[in-house]
C-alpha cells in the first residue's frame, strides 16, 4: 500500500489560494461601485445592468493576457506594474469601440501559487481598476505545475464596458483625406516581449541591468513600464467631438495588424515614419537583434499606443485636446483611396 | 552582425494564429444571437444590453479554466470535449446565481499554437455555446513558449449571463430542515485532475488505456467525459418553483468547499454518503493513490455535480422534475442549525 496521497502532494494548495485571496480582498472591494451586488467569493459576480444616460446600451467585452512581460518582471523582481498592464490593455481595447469600462475579472494561472507575488499583481490590478473607474468583481487562480514552467505565470483579464449604440465606434464614414492622430506609448506596453527578450538577452547578450543608450534608465525599467490607459484622454473626446471615425489600439501585430481592424475595405492608411521617433528601447531591441524594419513595425507599437482616425478639419483640435489632457500626440499619417491596407513610408 | 531575427524565430507565429481563427470563424458566428452587434475580430465584442421580460437585470459573470484536464486530452489524443468543459463549467457557475448565459469569451494560452488542436477545442466550445443558447463573441490566443511546457495549453473562459434582481440566488431564508438535492455528475468534470493523474498514472502505474473495474470503459474515456451543463434541467425549475433557496456547483474544493459559498452563517449542511455511490472512477483514483476519504471529498465532486438547497416540502417534487428532465437526482442530506459548516457522514 503506497503512502497516503493528498491534493497538496499533487501540487495544488487550496489553503494557499484562500490565504492569498484573503490578503487582497480589501483592495478588491475598494474598487466596487454602487452597481456591484455580489463580488469575489460568489460563483458568479453580480452587476446591475442599469446604465444611466445611455439610451441603447451595448455591452463591450474583451479578454487578453500580458504575455511574457511576466518573464521580465521575474528577471527584475518587480511585479507591481503587471496589474496595470492587463487592466489598461483591456480598457484600451474596448475604448476602440467607444466604451467605458464597468467591470473586470482576472485569471491567474501559475505553476505554483506564490502568495506575495499574487498579492502584488492583484493589488496593482485593483489600483488600475480604480483609476479606470472599473470594479474588479471576480477572478480565479489555478495551480498547474504540469502546464506551466517552474515559477511561470499567465495573467489573463476579461473586461466588460458599455457604450450607447449610437455612439459606438467605428462610426461615420472614414474617407480619403482623413488624418491619423497617433498618441504616444511609453514602451512595449504588453506586446512583443518574446521577440524583445530574444533580441536583447539572447542575441544581444544584454541584461535587464544594462543602460538604454540615450536614456538614463535601465533596460529592465523600460521594458516594465506599465501599459498606459488612454481612457481619460480619449473617452471625453469621443463624447463631444463628431469627427472621430475610429480608434485603434496598437497591440500585437503593430500598426500593420491593428489599423485595418477598424478600417472599411475601400481605404488604406499611410503612416509617415518621419512624424515621430521610435522610443530608444525599440531602437535598442532592433539593433541588438538585427530585426528588419517591417518586422519591428509588425511586432511592436514603435512608440504609438493608439491611433484615432479623424476628419482632417477636426484633427488639429483633437491633437490639441490630447495635449491638454497630458498626452503626446501628433498627426502621423492619413487615409487614402485604395483597397484596405497599411503603408508605412 | 547577427542574422536577422523575426517574431517567428522568437516562437510567435501571427500568421498561424490568423489561419487558425479563419478555420473556425464560421462555427463561432453560428453561435451569435440577434443581440450580437460585433464579434470576433473586433477590439471588443458588442452585445445589446436589452433583456426582454427582465425588469431589473443583473449581469452575472465568471472566469475559469479547465486545469490539467488538458493533459489527459493529450494522453488520449482527444481534445474534442474540452470546449464543452470550459463552457459548461462557466454556465453552471452563473446558474448558481440564477442566471442564464448570454455570451462567452475564451482565452487559449499555449507553448505553440497548433491549428488542428485549436480548431477542435474552439469547435467544441462553439457547439457547447449553442447548446447553452450562448453567443461565443470573442477570444484571444497567446503563444508563450517560455511560460508553458512544450505542447501544453491552458483553456480559460469568461461568461456573462443575466438574472432578474428579484430572482437572483441565493434567495429566501435557508433554514434547518431544508433538503439538499444532489444532481449526478458524470465524472471529475474539470476539477482534481492533478491529484487524479498523480494517483492513477504515477502512484498506481496505470495508463489511460486501462479499464475501469466495474465498467466496460477505459480510464481515459472516464476522465475525459465532458463537464455537464445543468442549465436546461435547473433553470426552468428556478423560474417556477419557489422553494429553491440556493444552488451550489461542486467544483474545486468539492462539497466541503462549495456548499458554504451559498449558505448563511447560521446553518450547517449534513451530507449523507449512503444516499449515493461515488462513480467507479473515483473509487479507482482513491484506491490507486491511497487517498484519505476527506481528501477525496475535498478534491472531487464524488459524483455530485450540483446541489440545490430546497424547502423540505418542495424537495420531492424538485427531485421528480429533475428526473423528468433526464437527470439522476436524490435528496443527499439536509440543513441543520449550527455555525456554517459541512459534515459528510
Amino acid at each position: 500500500m503506497p503512502e497516503e496521497l493528498t491534493y497538496r502532494d499533487a501540487g495544488v494548495n487550496i489553503d494557499e489560494a484562500e490565504r492569498a485571496l484573503r490578503g487582497v480582498v480589501g483592495d478588491i472591494q475598494a474598487t466596487y461601485d454602487q452597481n456591484v451586488v455580489a463580488g469575489v467569493g460568489s460563483f458568479g459576480s453580480l452587476y446591475r445592468a442599469t446604465f444611466d444616460g445611455i439610451e441603447k446600451p451595448l455591452l463591450v467585452s474583451s479578454i487578453d493576457s500580458i504575455g511574457t512581460k511576466t518573464r521580465v518582471a521575474a528577471m527584475v523582481g518587480d511585479y507591481g506594474g503587471l496589474g496595470y498592464d492587463i487592466v489598461n490593455h483591456c480598457v484600451n481595447d474596448i475604448l476602440c469601440q467607444g466604451a467605458k469600462p464597468i467591470y473586470f475579472l482576472d485569471y491567474f494561472g501559475s505553476s505554483r501559487l506564490e502568495a506575495t507575488l499574487f498579492d502584488k499583481i492583484v493589488r496593482s490590478m485593483a489600483q488600475a481598476c480604480q483609476e479606470n473607474e472599473c470594479s474588479l468583481i471576480g477572478g480565479e487562480t489555478a495551480e498547474l505545475p504540469d502546464v506551466y514552467h517552474q515559477d511561470e505565470i499567465d495573467v489573463v483579464g476579461s473586461i466588460v464596458g458599455v457604450v450607447d449604440f449610437d455612439r459606438k465606434l467605428p462610426r461615420g464614414k472614414m474617407k480619403p483625406g482623413d488624418a491619423l492622430v497617433g498618441i504616444a506609448s511609453n514602451g512595449l506596453h504588453t506586446n512583443g516581449y518574446s521577440l524583445a527578450r530574444r533580441a536583447l538577452f539572447e542575441v544581444g547578450g544584454l541584461s535587464v541591468r544594462d543602460g538604454v543608450p540615450g536614456l538614463g534608465t535601465r533596460i529592465g525599467e523600460e521594458l516594465l513600464r506599465p501599459h498606459r490607459s488612454y481612457l481619460h484622454a480619449v473617452y471625453p473626446l469621443l463624447q463631444d467631438t463628431e469627427g472621430i471615425y475610429a480608434v485603434s489600439h496598437i497591440t500585437g501585430g503593430g500598426l500593420y495588424g491593428n489599423l485595418p481592424r477598424v478600417m472599411p475595405s475601400d481605404v488604406r492608411a499611410v503612416v509617415e515614419r518621419r512624424t515621430w521617433t521610435p522610443l530608444p528601447i525599440f531602437q535598442l531591441i532592433q539593433s541588438a537583434g538585427n530585426i528588419p524594419d517591417a518586422e519591428m513595425y509588425r511586432a511592436f507599437n514603435m512608440g504609438v499606443g493608439m491611433v484615432l482616425f479623424v476628419d482632417r478639419f477636426n484633427a488639429p483640435a483633437v491633437v490639441q485636446r490630447l495635449h491638454l489632457a497630458g498626452e503626446s500626440a501628433a498627426i502621423i499619417g492619413n487615409v487614402e483611396a485604395g483597397p484596405r491596407d497599411v503603408q508605412i513610408v
